[in-house]
């Protein structure tokens, strides 16, 4: 990376060991797209009937692959991926097409499928002319080397300002059998939710129909990838992809309630959450990871304006970084959501602490225990708004002068 | 205040000479509400048939001092206005509407009107309750004192985390003679428009009906203290408030499309637009004025909203603060605008420098003349979306390690 960043607290000491899934190989290379020493291009190797979820980016300014991805998830058939770092690919014109059109060309015949069965995404500086040329060569090679156990190093060639790999694993029983979800990340920067604000390649063997595995992609990252915001800043390059080998002996799972599609849903949704959890605690110069909590809204998406409104609100964010229990700034960002709120009603809580509550500071307040709790390093905000039953919960993380430095400096 | 904060680099070398206005004087006095060793009490004292207009915020969690003007408002006559700094009275429940009514109560008394004819405003911590008790009992002493001469004073009593009062004035003829309009603002964080975002209060002598001065307050607003952001945090309490005494000797103006009243428009618009400008030239921790134009929207709406996406980028306004001329964060915000755009047809240009057109970079851009373009302390950042005539222009500054350390720990 071209710039000085301290690692974000939230590092994990062990990295998860995710299993080989059948079906699915991982290879990574140094393309030498921008970054030096590092590697920064991404393959995944799709055994044949596997098909693809996913959900990408609402930018109007979208990247050269989101578009790409957009019409492939049309039939949703997947047989390779290619992911490279250093170059977004967005707002490159006529010629980002075509370095899409070039790479999905060279991936069909390294794997031998079509082009339409070729997953594509870009991450790094946006506007700059991307040459596909000077890496898809190197795809052939790649597609010979894929071990089903590369999810690391697949995890690491993706990054761009993270400070850590991200990986989360789970599995289910489908009838006797074990269905096992691996997947991994990227994303530090530009992340906020209107879809998902990051990459993320999630692949399991389960044996489960195209449609079905939309659907569950989609609310799914309604509810993680869509609930978590670093700086409001919505990237051009955002996609979450999900691929299933069918490789899993069981039955296929293809109705929606079924208690199959349950315990898929939940192990799905276990992965997605603790990735799109991971990305925020890489979130660009954070001290702490920030849950937000709305309880008592008109709608859930009353409560998750409410909630996306304090955890984007820079003074909110700045107050936790300087380890102040600042309410005030919560009435205000819940005042600026434009969502019904009872003022008398208000509750407000920093963790277990209650500052205020029925519209008024507390009258049994501590600012000592509030200022100690305030100490940790993962923080819980927490409001009711007396309206109704809508609720909502959104990660956050605080806003530091880590934020400004990695930012004001980052293209140069 | 409670902080050390470095000046605005925008502190005027001299400030602007309001002459008295016939029919308004003020008075400031240190009344000890939260800071020690300043003035932080303004009373402003108007002539009988002064009347009103104004444009209160939108929070849902407003103050008990932006109620009560909501409600003035309605017949908008005008004898007083009280405004303390220090306490911002907002979410302090029905003690914060008893001490609105208790100051009322005060200023009526000292000034001989009815507590209808009084308007409130306060700034400062959100959520401490406020006690009036301590200050109301001095409106009467102010109101023997009050001098028409005393702009600096009331600008200077009303400050929070500001560096510099801020003033503004202008005059123009209604037939052969002049109105003078003249006023004050407060305001440098939380800051975003929806509505106004700080408070702000203008006085003329022009003679205008309360309905056709409500209607211009209103429009001209829009243009100007809704047209700027310091961090997209919109305030419980912002306020601005127009008052016409009618002593200009003149006929009255009540015909918006007369000459008068276009003559009027202007010169309110002159000293709204200066007066919303300072308060982003004194956002919290700036070292850039940044002006944002969008032009080729679908409408002047879309136009507005691309340009406060823009203008609320955490990215956008680092890079600025990094003296980064990032387009590549330009086609993020106007992509997270959710407006329509068309992406090979954007065109962006900081200062005069054009770094992409026909969405792609520009073939003859020079990073060195850009690069030296952003060591002006003055940006201009301008984008053609290339969809229809839709065009907004809205002012922001940039984001920095100053506005880091005064918001992290603010409260203590």
């Amino acid at each position: 990376m071209a710039h000085d960043t301290t690692l974000s607290p939230f590092v994990p000491a062990k990295h998860p060991e995710v299993p080989a899934i059948k079906g699915v190989r991982f290879a990574a290379v140094e393309a030498g797209i921008k970054y030096k020493g590092r590697t920064d291009l991404m393959l995944a190797v799709l055994e044949p009937g596997s098909v693809a979820g996913g959900v990408l980016t609402k930018s109007r300014t979208c990247s050269a692959a989101v578009n790409w991805c957009r019409d492939k998830l049309k039939s949703g058939q997947a047989r390779a991926v290619v992911v490279n770092a250093g170059n977004a690919n967005a707002f490159t014109g006529r010629k980002g097409d075509e370095a899409v059109q070039l790479t999905a060309e060279a991936a069909a015949k390294a794997v031998g499928c079509k082009t339409d069965e070729v997953y594509l995404a870009s991450t790094g500086v946006i506007g700059e002319p991307m040459d596909a040329g000077a890496f898809a060569h190197r795809i052939q090679e790649m597609a010979g080397t894929a071990s089903q156990t590369a999810w690391f190093d697949a995890a690491s060639a993706i990054m761009t300002t993270d400070t850590f790999p991200k990986l989360a694993t789970t599995s289910c029983k489908i009838g006797s059998e074990t269905v096992t979800i691996g997947g991994f990340a990227k994303g530090s920067g530009m992340i906020a939710p209107d879809m998902a604000t990051m990459l993320s390649f999630i692949f399991t063997d389960a044996n489960i129909t195209q449609p079905l595995l939309q659907e569950l992609t989609f609310e799914i990252a309604d509810k993680t990838f869509n609930c978590i915001t670093v700086d409001s800043d919505t990237s051009t390059s955002d996609t979450v992809l999900v691929f299933a080998t069918g490789k899993f002996g069981g039955a296929q799972i293809s109705e929606k309630d079924s208690p199959e599609a349950m315990a898929f849903h939940d192990a799905l949704h276990e992965v997605m959450l603790d990735l799109a959890q991971q990305v925020v605690k890489d979130g660009e110069g954070l001290t702490k990871f920030v849950t937000v909590n709305v309880t008592g809204a008109a709608s859930d998406a009353a409560a998750k304006s409410i909630a996306l409104a304090m955890g984007n609100s820079p003074l909110l964010k700045t107050a936790i970084a300087g380890e102040d229990a600042n309410w005030g700034r919560v009435v205000m960002a819940v005042g600026k959501s434009g969502e019904e709120a009872n003022r008398d009603r208000l509750k407000i809580q920093f963790g277990p602490h209650v500052l205020a509550k029925e519209g008024q500071r507390a009258p049994d307040y501590s600012e000592d225990a509030a200022a100690a709790y305030m100490k940790n390093s993962e923080i819980e905000v927490s409001v009711d708004v007396g309206i109704g039953d809508g609720k909502a919960t959104i990660w956050t993380c605080d806003l530091t002068h880590g934020y400004i430095t990695i930012n004001a400096d980052y293209r140069s």
